[in-house]
């Protein structure tokens, strides 16, 4: 219950995301729905499709569409005013990654896939929607250059397969290592930390 | 019999708009085939990929192949001469997203899913070959912007489910469906309708 | 045996060849890493997507992870003095798309398929990590252009399909197939043999 709340949380925060990037591309009400909904699920589709489970994830709940479909109404409306809600989003944004994350670890823990690749999976879940949201905008995208996004989800995964290890419940490592990636968020954004980008000195 | 020539078309159709882009962006033989693979086949490819249907339809199919590979050495031979002929692409194409739509819709069903995800499917089959295509060269897919294209799959899509209802024979249901997408698309072109593309008031 | 360090070899030149376009887009070490990743594995990881092979093959073999991590953080260290290693990067790309073409090939034989459509995933195992990298860094597919790389594949596609019909070893149809593979790439960059652009005269 708890999770399935944070869940639309999450979701209704990535569908935000998307439909602010596809309002700057100036796409019609299609095409904003969408990147909204690619944003959102785009990430669980592809570990689904990686992993083999099919149809994917969305496709059997009715929940991830009503909810994408009602943050996309819902943002088109007042997409004047979304600029208030920037914190509240960044919160849910972050709480969804959070959950996206030790998710993605757990399917690929039922496929009994390799902790690296688990922590792979969880970062995909909790990632590549946004990646893909950037590819269809015609982007570079935005977490290959300056967010500390990706890396809070791998640090969240190591922190999931040393408290695995531990006599530790279940549900306190999931709690424990999604916090985790929520707060090294957190810190980045606050403190403005992010990976140097590298180049080569000639170019 | 009658839906294969339809089917032949449109996939001829598609490859055809295909190479078109592909000629724009200066691409060599190979690219110029690719594009008009993924044009014709790609929409069809994300469906069988994200429901699980694999081996994808046309790796089972020559027929697709062959239609392709023709279409694309036709028209890189007479590229010179294609806008002769730019009505009855226009209409094989419009052909083809109205059966490709139903097509969609009907894989859905046989996988059980929801109506809405059927409709889903309906439109993804039509339409995102187009979308790939236009990512591989690079540009905004054209449909997310000020094309009635998605709409009219899906405003074919609720019709087909509102019509299985009522005491109507199934092939019927499948051509007043199809045929509705047909005449939304041709309608909106004929009258220059779009949706209006969104945006923020201050950027 | 001789095999396998063939393809450490290429997924290292692979690797090295992503590493390579993300500097010059100035990502982040994250960013890097994914280029990486894709351009080495995209190709096999679409293909097993087609087919039906899931969980995709990297996710099984964890030589895979630790070469590409190991090529991302030798290359990123080493970022400097690549450039003294373009031959030898330049042959172990080479062999390795020699070597991928074949096992795709290989790959949808096993499934029973049609050898045009084995040779279009020989084709896809061996060029679409590279296309995939080029779409994450915002490029049209360099291959869709100026290389010939996909001709090299298909030639040594036909040749496979030819020598399997006479009486020979099937290791050694492996083996002059990728080796006619790897010739044609060698004798067209050494001539600076393309194929030509199509464009209409009119645009």
């Amino acid at each position: 219950m708890f999770i399935q709340i944070i869940e639309i949380l999450g979701t209704f925060a990535f569908a935000i995301s998307g439909v602010l990037v596809a309002l700057e591309k100036r796409m019609d009400p299609f095409g904003v729905l969408i990147i909204a909904f690619v944003t959102s699920v785009g990430g669980g589709t592809l570990r689904d499709v990686l992993i083999g489970v099919t149809p994917v994830t969305w496709m059997l709940n009715m929940t991830y569409v009503y909810v994408i479909l009602g943050a996309t109404v819902f943002s088109i409306i007042f997409r004047k005013y979304l600029d208030y809600l920037r914190i509240s989003l960044f919160l849910f944004d972050t709480i969804g990654i959070g959950l996206y994350t030790v998710v993605g670890i757990q399917k690929g823990l039922i496929m009994g896939l390799h902790p690296i690749i688990c922590i792979a999976l969880g970062t995909i879940t909790a990632c590549f929607g946004g990646v893909i949201r950037d590819i269809l905008c015609n982007e570079i995208p935005v977490i290959f250059r300056k967010e500390v996004y990706a890396t809070a989800c791998i640090l969240g995964g190591f922190a999931y397969f040393i408290l695995r290890k531990l006599p530790i419940d279940d549900n306190i490592v999931f709690v424990i290592s999604g916090s985790i990636v929520i707060a090294v968020r957190l810190i980045a954004v606050k403190f403005k930390i992010s990976l140097p980008s590298l180049y080569k000195d000639e170019v």
